[in-house]
């Protein structure tokens, strides 16, 4: 049970303040990781019959979390149904969150090399507008003298 | 009935104007949990002989809105299909959109500490043009004394 | 085969140049109707002992396309599997472009209210210069007269 | 195992320095057509019995990798499960990569013609400037005849 209040927790935490992505890939990789395990393991003492090693938990979790699905392992009662639900919706949120830190890596490349590029535009602005300046002081440099 | 236009016409609202990200949430968070629970029981009314009770109903319908489809059971009647046809695309439509909120929220999260680079970036150019400004103004106050 | 030219033709021009989120949406919902009814109808006559009808077609074509795959039906020559793996890889397309078109109307709807703030910070940066010059061209005023 | 370090090698450099949009999309097409067809091949060969020929060792790959998962063929044995859960995994990645690169290239197209119409924005500002200086100068020039 501490150990599902671990992943519950850190995840409450990551829907209240949006973390780095940088932070946000090690939660999802190490919740995904934990409950791959975790419910693996778990698999084998909720229902024996159907999940007669640790070996075959493994088996379903991953195919569960990534949302293949085979079918050739599932739970057939409804403990091991519930933590099948609750696999099923951390895979969706681990495929969410790897496409997100993807996804926004791409875009910030993009506009990091737009923003270098505005930013050779700004100066070149602001050199247009210092010339106008210099020419402005000469004269009036000129005019005092 | 009711509850499926409720449905749809949320997500025809949806479609017309680009709601806020956290009314997103909302919508596709409550749509999906109707979905769920109106499709998990509604499927013991249609095909009571493949979902005897709720609960075949509901583990049906979690593990096909998240795609994972591992066919221990499914519909076998075409109106049983056609409301199976109806879970999976709303199921895609879950996914797209938990996956658009994170991701916009990584992007959005990046272009924030971005623009605060930016507008520091513009003060000082503005700086800059300020104090051309005090010394061409003090240049023009010596002239006129 | 003609039908498959124009989803190809279609998925090319699309590749090639990007097209308008609008566009892309009437694109891709087209292309994966047009494969999920067109693949649905070809099954039946590829492998008419799996897919006895049309409506077993289409329901298998739907759980392939959402990437659900219950696996009740399933090709089992190498011509209908081919058409599987064609309607499987067309799906993530689907899903992709779906979930692309939803986060870049997220996205872009953040950047125009950004956009907004930012344009009043220029604004009052111009005011800011405009009132410069206008003390420095009175000054300029009362010194010529 | 050369052609896995091959595809590892590149996963890891891909992580590290986020690539172009367009290496993106060359690298995780490669190496999901690489895996598709050497994880089908390496099937025949741990697994003979539950894959008899390259076929079906090639339709396992790819419903698998696109995360449908009929489980009409799965691995039963654990080094035949050790390279599905690979399959999955890389699978995943394959899917949000391209949804990633989709995103990213709608995303940008949006900005690109924002960036547009803030240039114009920025230059009728320059424009306004410019006016302001030539007023400017021209009342210096008159004081200094």
């Amino acid at each position: 049970m501490g150990r599902f209040n671990i992943v519950e927790r850190r995840v409450a935490r990551f829907v209240q303040e949006p973390p780095t992505v940088r932070g946000a890939t090690a939660v999802i990789v190490t919740a995904t990781f934990i409950v791959v395990v975790g419910a693996g393991v778990l698999m084998t003492v909720i229902d024996n019959t159907e999940f007669p090693n640790i070996g075959v938990g493994l088996w379903w979790a991953v195919q569960t979390v990534t949302t293949v699905g085979y079918g050739d392992v599932a739970p057939k009662d409804v403990s091991g149904r519930l933590l099948g639900a609750f696999v099923m919706l951390e895979g969706t949120a681990f495929i969410a969150i790897v496409t997100a830190v993807i996804t926004s890596s791409f875009v910030t490349r993009a506009q990091t090399e737009r923003d270098a590029a505005q930013r050779s535009d700004d100066l070149s602005d602001r050199e247009v507008m210092e010339r106008r300046f210099d020419e402005l002081e000469r004269k009036l440099d000129r005019l005092a003298s």
